[in-house]
């Protein structure tokens, strides 16, 4: 039998192993031709080798060399050479030899592949892609990124190693939670018609295991969450989850800083900073209009209500009566921009719901803008002050209530530094926003929720708002913000059954809820629990900027579609009417 | 606010640190009063440190000192002194020195825990154990077992990584498979009616990878099976699962062997040897009546057809002439086995369907036993050369079908073994099976099944025997025994596309069910496979054996009983009617 093993990869010959005789296997990637002599390119994972059949050194496999098609696989015994002057390739790293073939077999044959492997530049529908996901991962580009995960996920675990977190599994089949809208199910064939629930995160398990004493703990975790999904979310998604005891956020930051210090420089070879910049919430919102707010560019927002009141523009004075806001961002020579492209900005906000966007120039000749006359001198020396604007610049200006105007000032501040190249590749800002408000309201069902999550300790500074104005309670949560992602989140957790339970009831679940759902996480809390707290990264983002893809599809082996189906193995599908009765489970009949 | 980050754990403090101003933060283990002066053994998951309350140094402290119970969570600072003349503990790494407290903080209170926690010597019903999981595992046992595991997982992964390895997670939502009646499924919400699976292992994956061209794969995989539970399995379980291209068994078997040789070093600091015996299925059958042979103790069978035929036992010469066998081993010493001790090893094997037990003792006065007479004496000298027996031992032997008696003997022996102290704990014994049949018969079905997987390449010397004599084929399957458990388990796979549909045939699957269960795989072979192998570690039992328990939930953070029920979270658990609505399905009612 023809041995296939390998002496070398299709990127390890180089001009030092001239003379050597090899083994070389892999994919016929591409297939030359010249007056007798075949070239072949042959391929791995590892690189490219030339590979040449000569019908005068080797008629019987130059007759099999004739054969092959692209993407067949072979195993071909030869001798190292140089290649001929003039046919070097410097840029393959085993451009400079060749390996005549002396024997060849055959390992197995291709069918032609429904798009082309050895050309990456081709363009491939992505469904196309997805339902052959083997031979799009064949191509390169989704290899490399594989690859960089696998190198992601070592490094992760042997930096938490490092500093005394231990990796502890926690189930996947767990108990449907209060979120339970977005819990994955899973019938029992043994109770029926009960469910395990696929997990949203392991929270309990990780807050248990301070309980238990682990002391520090860490896990890549598959998570789960059956929702509508959004080009950056995938039915399963993964976490770096991370839980202390005995420390504080001054303690944990440092140690996540350290982890993506490693990732980075493991990843891309780059170094970041050692530490990163916190902001709290609140100041986060008054200068960037949102909670990640992407910090490779300035644009800060500047609150002009003092300025716009002794306005006489009514649009930005009835606004601040009815107790809205003006506010806006100055964008360093921006007076370039063009009357086309402001109107397109105005039409941005307006899809936003912002009804109008003022701007203002500021020309060699002065302030320029159709609102400049409601200014008085002194207001516009003001307003050139506030902005610090400089001859140019042009600043916009949105009036509105709070909410919607950070929010649309955020989309365009990002809008605009997109359009102006504001976002560089390869530049990287790092931000912690801390104290986020302990609870939001939910206006729909008229109740308070968590910002974060119910286990999330109150800020000690403000529990006597705890009754009076619950909304004004800051948490000890904080994010982890780069380039405008939130890529990681967590907080000090409540460790007192008692605080527990009292968060549990100011979110309005009924004692029944909380009995069924959580009385056993409130008893655990019970018999002496640590001060913890922790946090999770989301490791698909991570990677996606650390591969510079937008597709979170692209960092994931076997990914799912936006609407979760996979292509490949053309799932979820029906299963057979046995394997229901034995779920004790009907499925509602199609034409219902 | 109190300070309760800690300057060192409660394992760490030596005679060295006297002198020093220490915070400790931990769990009140137990506590002691001598006149006045208060003792608390301080706990945390890294030892214990006596601290000291003396009400003349800080009244203050003591008073608080006074007030704390068993499992309360503190924090202290104070002076670390060296223990009275005649009170060290130099079993304790800390039990030179204690530390005198100058200030306290009560950071958790505690109710009474369900069972002691410092008294790891109690015994305690498992189930209690299993719902205040927590608390079992604060107690210390769990706990070591559970750091093992991380130990064991991270040198996993830095091995494989170190071999070329890359880890590569695949899907947990998959599509039900072939061996359906044992898939979990979950109910999908945005195609009602429609199902996805848990997987059962990621083979299908793994083998795609290697079409992928990815080259050499691994995973510490998460894997589903909703079957009834045997006392060693979960319905979720952990295999390191490993694929590679290009290569044969003699290049798989050595990275496997340096494995887990890595991993009795990490875990147990056991050197093992660094290549393991091989023996084909069918000469392990032969000697040892099983696939899985414990090979710590001797005790092989021997065959005794040849013999028995000669003798006028017409228990044995009647079952040869149906068919059957005579086999037997030879027990060292055992001729001190009481007639009762043989009686009951008769009942024994009579609870596995074999019908009598011979014996024959070597006593100084010759051959003893009740059918010694049916032996001429060359046949008895035969039997004495054949068992290679020697005065003082005692052979067993049945007479039965082949299958029946291997089983039986293979019990016999093992129970045998354990009476005798011949299962050593600290000795360990690996094995390679090779050469397994690729097919088994499915009587009650009335068609062949795999006996590894459908994926298992056959022996490419027993092509021939294909579709003559099927059950006659070996394949290229292998297992890695270990004192008589299976812990690992693969194969060489097929890699060629119309080998593998052959086998599905071969199968009895339908086109049908081979179309829409296996099409797009057997599609994803044709487009160029390099051979390729792999195997699976079953993680949980590594780790049973590494940690000396033969309960597999000793080795899990949170696991399932036997009946695949959580009982700290109680789950599984009913869903409201909106979930299931939302997912399109109902559930039986219990009165149907």
């Amino acid at each position: 039998m023809f041995d296939y093993r390998r002496t070398h990869t299709c990127g390890a010959l180089k001009k030092a192993d001239i003379g050597k005789q090899v083994t070389l296997s892999g994919w016929v990637n591409r297939r030359r031709d010249h007056g007798g002599l075949i070239f072949i390119d042959l391929r791995d994972r590892f690189g490219l080798t030339q590979i040449v059949f000569d019908p005068e050194k080797d008629p019987k496999a130059h007759v099999i060399g004739e054969k092959l098609r692209p993407e067949w696989v072979i195993s071909i015994k030869g001798t190292v050479i140089p290649r001929h002057e003039g046919m070097t390739n410097l840029k393959l790293p085993t451009g400079e030899i060749e390996v005549e073939v002396n024997d060849i077999e055959i390992l197995s044959k291709a069918k032609t592949p429904p798009f082309s492997i050895s050309d990456e530049t081709i363009e491939v529908n992505e469904e196309l892609r997805l339902k052959y996901r083997y031979l799009d991962i064949r191509r390169g580009d989704i290899a490399d990124k594989l690859i960089k995960r696998h190198r992601a996920m070592l490094t992760t675990r042997q930096y938490l190693d490092k500093q005394g977190f231990l990796e502890i599994s926690t189930p996947i089949l767990g108990k449907s939670t209060p979120e339970g809208a977005r819990d994955y199910l899973v019938p029992s064939r043994v109770y029926p018609g009960e469910f395990y629930a696929l997990p949203q995160s392991p929270q309990i398990f990780k807050q248990l295991l301070m309980v238990a004493g682990m002391d520090r703990y860490f896990q890549i975790a598959q998570c789960f969450r059956d929702e509508d999904l959004r080009a950056d979310r995938q039915p399963e998604f993964t976490q770096i989850d991370i839980e202390m005891s005995f420390g504080t956020p001054n303690d944990l930051m440092p140690i996540i800083e350290g982890l993506v210090k490693a990732l980075f420089k493991e990843c891309i070879g780059l170094d970041i900073p050692t530490s990163f910049r916190r902001i709290p919430h609140s100041e986060c919102l008054e200068r960037f209009g949102c909670d990640r707010p992407d910090m490779r560019f300035g644009m800060e927002l500047v609150r002009l209500d003092a300025i716009a009141a002794r306005s006489t523009f009514s649009v930005f004075t009835d606004q601040l009566k009815e107790g809205g806001i003006v506010k806006g961002f100055c964008v360093k020579g921006g007076a370039e921009i063009s009357r086309k492209g402001i109107d397109d900005y105005t039409d941005f906000v307006g899809r936003l719901g912002i009804k109008g966007l003022a701007w203002i120039k500021y020309q060699p000749e002065g302030l320029n803008s159709s609102i400049v006359k409601f200014f008085s001198e002194e207001l516009q020396k003001e307003l050139i002050t506030a902005f610090k604007m400089e001859v140019g610049d042009l600043v916009f200006m949105v009036a509105d209530q709070k909410e919607r105007a950070n929010q649309g000032l955020d989309h365009l501040r990002r809008r605009v530094a997109r359009d102006r190249g504001l976002m560089q590749p390869g530049h990287y800002e790092f931000l912690w926003v801390t104290d986020f408000p302990l609870f939001s309201w939910n206006a729909e069902e008229n109740r308070l929720d968590s910002e974060h999550h119910p286990f999330t300790s109150p800020n000690p500074e403000d529990i006597h708002l705890f009754d009076s104005e619950p909304l004004k309670v800051r948490s000890s949560g904080y994010d982890l913000v780069l380039n405008g992602y939130e890529i990681a989140g967590g907080s000090q957790r409540i460790h007192n059954s008692e605080l527990q339970q009292k968060i549990f009831e100011r979110l309005n679940l009924t004692p029944e809820e909380l009995k069924t759902k959580f009385g056993f996480f409130i008893e655990a809390l019970s018999y002496g629990t640590p001060p913890h707290l922790g946090i999770a990264l989301g490791l698909d983002r991570l990677m996606m900027i650390l591969t510079n893809t937008e597709n979170i599809r692209d960092v994931i082996a076997f990914p799912k579609t936006q609407k979760a189906s996979d292509l490949m193995m053309e799932c979820p599908s029906s299963v057979s009417r046995q394997q229901l009765k034995d779920l004790g489970i009907f499925v509602e009949s199609r034409e219902n």
